[in-house]
This record gives structure tokens, sequence and C-alpha cells, in this order.
């Protein structure tokens, strides 16, 4: 297995109110404003017509994991798999939350529903795309005639 | 803005029969297998019961990028920013995609719906739940009473 590091430079970073974890319902409810690096502004031509996106970022404050974590950190809930849950705790701490569109202006994206901490690092940022991007959409686009192999 | 590059080591790999960029679909209907390093088995508890699960990975072999684009490189498209687009050619080429689980072995994770190809390092896999990840789930997670602010 080629498990070679791989480096990213964020292309923007969070604003927020949120400095410390708060209740996640909370910091959805709220405005965040992604502001993207200046050189990237022109790449951002087109996303006001999106009314949500997906926002990669770093997941900058989390620090190490456990394999095993009871989900939402609910005890009366099984431990879990870290990778059947969405705790920040992870190898690889990327934050990956859908969020509605309010406002673009300039290099700047305000948002609701982004759970990310302010100073988050952006990472990327794609538009959501319901054939792409949904369970229904992803069985919607499956070729009807085809069958999966054995194997 | 704090834009200090940020690395991860990948968590494991994607394997299946596209070694070369090919028609999207015709990927997204193959089998994929992933295969987590064996370090992370035991974060795989618990993955088997959720049926689609999302996807991160890095496209290793996309080459820079132009801040406008034609989406899915049609022509007759006018061109938009990449961020408003799913172009794999991106300042950060991180694939993200969401998946159809089949089976879970050991290790070894098969899936439909995977468009990567042979060899991309995974960086994280995370359960997909509908009332955080779809755009009406987080819409319905909205205080009714919450008013934006001015801003």
């Amino acid at each position: 297995m080629n498990l070679q590091p791989v480096t990213f430079t964020p292309i923007g970073v969070v604003h927020c109110d949120f400095g410390e974890p708060s209740d996640p319902k909370t910091m959805r409810n709220a405005l965040s404003t992604i502001e993207i690096d200046e050189k990237y502004q022109e790449g951002l031509k087109g996303i006001e017509k999106f009314r949500h996106l997906f926002v990669i970022y770093h997941i900058h404050r989390a620090l190490g994991y456990d394999l095993l974590v009871h989900p939402m950190g609910d005890e009366s809930i099984p431990k879990r798999g870290l990778f059947a849950t969405r705790t920040p705790r992870r190898p690889n701490p990327i934050g990956l939350t859908v969020v509605e569109v309010l406002n673009v202006e300039g290099n700047k994206i305000t948002v609701t529903g982004l759970d990310a901490l302010d100073a988050s690092p952006v990472l990327d940022i794609k538009p959501y795309e319901e054939h792409f991007d949904s369970p229904t959409g992803v069985e919607a686009e499956k070729d009807p005639n085809y069958r999966p192999r054995e194997g």
C-alpha cells in the first residue's frame, strides 16, 4: 500500500463566533464567513448560483483519536469504530459539512450550517449536486442493466 | 490568514479496474475495494450498518488547475470558477464521493459509486447521515425561531 503523506495548503479560513467547541446545533444555526485566499477569488465565479456547498476543512484543534468511540459522545450508545462515526478525532482530522449559501461578496462566502470553529483552515469547496451527492441520486445514476460481478 | 500547509497520511487505498480516467458513469457502476491500513481495522467496527459512506480521497493523478473551467469539460457550457464545479483539477485535489457499501470483510470495504482511479490514496471515510448531509436534513435541523443577523 502506498501511504505516502500528502500535503495541502489551505485555500481559506472560517470566521465565526465559536473559538471553542459548542453545541453543534447552535453552531450550525449561526452565520460563518468563509474567506478565500484572494489569489483564488476568480475560482468562486458562479458559486452564488448554488444554494448548498460542501465545505472540506481541517479540524485544526482535534488531537489524536481512539479507534472505538461512543457515537456523539453518548455513553448509552455502544462503542463503534471511529470511521462509523463523525467524531472530529480521526487519524486525518478532515471536516465535511453541507452548508447553505447566504451571500457571496468578493472572496467571502457567508453561510449557515457550518460546524467549524473560528480560524479553521478550509481545504476545498464543492457545489452540492443532488444527482451526485445524495443516496437517491447515486441510485438513480445506476445503470439498470448493470449487475455486480461476484468477487 | 493562517494558511499553513497541512499534511495527512492516507488511511488506505482504492483498488479498482480503472488505472486511467474513464467515463464517470462507467466508473461509478463498477466495484471498487477500499483497503484500509490494518492498524485502523478496529476503527471500521459497525461501518457495515451504513448503506452509504462518504469517501474522501487524494486525486493523486490530477495536475495543476485553472481558475475558470467549463463544467464537466463541456465547452457548450460557459466557464465557471473551479470551486463552482467538481473538476478534479483543484488547488487541493481532494475527491469526495458518496458510495454504496456492498460488503465489509476485515480491512476491505467493497463499494459501488466510487469514481476514484486505482491506487487512489484514501484520506477519510465517514458514514453518510441523512439528517446531517442532505440539504433537506440541513434545513430540518434549523431552529425555526432562528433569524440570521444582518451582516
